[in-house]
């Protein structure tokens, strides 16, 4: 088998182009599988089997609470987004806690709360689970997998996509996307990222931004109705400019966005700025890159707006005159857009 | 909501009476819910939706390694084992891990390689993962979160329960149990508990003790072709004690145990002689407790030892005469035998 001598880094888990090499060398290559159409190598947002798509995701963010939210509602946000992200809508869902010995029961009671109140508004039903507790210094770590299926709002969105262009899958794939489609993002980017880390210890800006975490599918549903998108990814770890890269890459185009048509909060442009990090490769929990087909580029972004995601934009283009992730500014002058290495946050998710 | 004092403490997560009471009070109140016949409080092995079942588990085993496997072994072991007692083949898995900063890729590596021997000889589809680096002291923690299905061979276990009587339910249930049913346990009991506790820092007998991790769906296949078996669990956490507990409660049977049938290895029973430990409550990986209609319960056991499980026993039979679970000595007298308040030994699984 593979033999391997060094350690884990940080970097090795932190949603970039390392995470990726890392996945790829040691873990992928020993169990590259697939129950459908969706292989484990092929890394998208779920995977699937007959009428399901399944994902699972462990939380270590560090606070357990920031503002805007907690590690619960992180937990369903991000497990139901992955499943979101493949036009699948979120039912079924297990619970795994790994707590540390000690942990106030105040707090936890606290997590779980916001667990239920999103599974709630979800209408997912958690069904299974699992408790250990430790006495590693990790405070409060989630696993939630779950489990989505097909549904009307999907099979519509790929029959308008199929009225423009061949499109093979039978879910949103990451790997979709066609050239001279339209890419919008659902909103104002980095939020989760900056929230997490401003809530550190020794840092604390005096910031009014909170953790964007929110279930996509609640607007996705409207969205996949009128239908039209290619491709679709929730930018997590390493934020816009990984999932952007994740898409042209797995898609085999390339990518004009118009860099002031990204949207984003001042503060929250200020805050990178000070800091040396770049917005683009934050985290964000709540939002959805997606590329649609020229034709229906507009009426998706009225029906993203129309379902509350009133910060929706339009910031570019595919393309198949290159390869790359270009970033265009006001007046016209590019630079590529590489993947970030690593996200700049650790334990931000 | 539910507000509570205290913190969180080592027996709310070591699988007996305090454990139950723990989820009873603080988790399962805020999500309790179904997608099929099982609810979350029911606190089955799995939980169903359509033809599938549905559990989740996190590893946190220390040490990682130990003789007769490691945490990646017990990984796919303990999951596909929660699928296979509800008479269910396993069939898809997910693999969320998180790695401590600084871990060897070497003992990485070897891990691995358990988990993918493991799971293709049980043709288990991988094909979901996540992947978090902390600066915790965890070593190496596995979730799997797997999914099974119906099959001919459960299919006619329950054909073949209902020659014999009134049987609700669509899976093996652990409150499946009848009166008049008789116990099997599917070989020698406490190797798992026993092992990792020898292999801590600062015990070390010299013992020749493997864990029994194994897949019990290499043999369950066959012995449910055979047919008859009205409820399962694999004794785990807590041990036997807490698996003939929980069956004899939520089916609503006593139930009386042959002391001197219970099937041990002597070095075992002298380990836990010598640290005042009850091999009873040790844990278990690779074992099941089997509730067998009387009139079929010797061609199971012949099937058990066919399939290779040769310690296979008859420990005892179901009751209505009481409700408790009772430990008969050869001589004849009688005690009971309580569910134990925590497994004895941390982290064992």
């Amino acid at each position: 088998m593979i033999v391997n001598g060094g350690v884990v880094r940080k970097e090795d888990g932190a949603g970039g182009r390392y995470m990726s090499e890392f996945l790829k060398r040691i873990v992928i290559p020993r169990f590259d599988s697939s129950a459908g159409e969706i292989k484990l190598s092929d890394m998208d947002d779920s995977s699937d089997f007959d009428d399901y798509v399944f994902t699972t995701d462990t939380y270590v963010v560090d606070p357990p609470v920031f503002p805007g939210g907690s590690i619960g509602k992180l937990a369903v946000c991000g497990t139901s987004n992955d499943i979101a992200v493949m036009g699948a809508e979120p039912k079924i869902m297990s619970l795994s806690l790994i707590i540390q010995e000690g942990f106030e029961i105040q707090l936890l009671s606290r997590i779980l709360d916001e667990m239920a109140f999103w599974t709630k508004k979800l209408d997912i039903s958690l069904i299974t689970g699992d408790t250990k507790v430790v006495n590693a210094n990790i405070g409060i770590a989630i696993n939630t997998s779950g489990i989505g299926v097909r549904n009307a709002s999907l099979e519509r969105n790929i029959d308008v996509v199929r009225e423009y262009r061949r499109y093979p899958w039978k879910w949103v794939r990451d790997c979709g996307a066609g050239e001279k489609e339209v890419i919008i993002v659902s909103g104002r980017i980095a939020e989760h990222g900056v929230s997490v880390l401003n809530t550190r210890e020794g840092i604390s800006f005096d910031l009014e931004v909170e953790s964007d975490a929110y279930p996509v599918w609640l607007f996705l549903r409207d969205v996949l109705e009128v239908g039209g998108i290619t491709a679709m990814k929730d930018p997590t770890r390493g934020g816009l400019a990984n999932a952007l890269n994740e898409i042209s890459e797995k898609s085999g185009v390339g990518m004009v966005i118009h860099e002031e048509r990204i949207p984003m909060l001042e503060s929250v442009r200020g805050f990178c700025d000070v800091l040396g990090l770049d917005p683009l490769a934050m985290a964000n929990e709540g939002k959805v890159v997606m590329i649609v087909v020229e034709e229906m580029a507009d009426d998706v972004l009225k029906s993203l707006r129309k379902a509350g995601q009133k910060y929706a934009e339009i910031i570019g283009y595919t393309t198949s005159e290159h390869q790359e992730v270009v970033l265009e500014t006001k007046i016209g002058t590019r630079k590529i857009l590489p993947p970030p290495m690593a996200d700049p946050v650790p334990r931000v998710c």
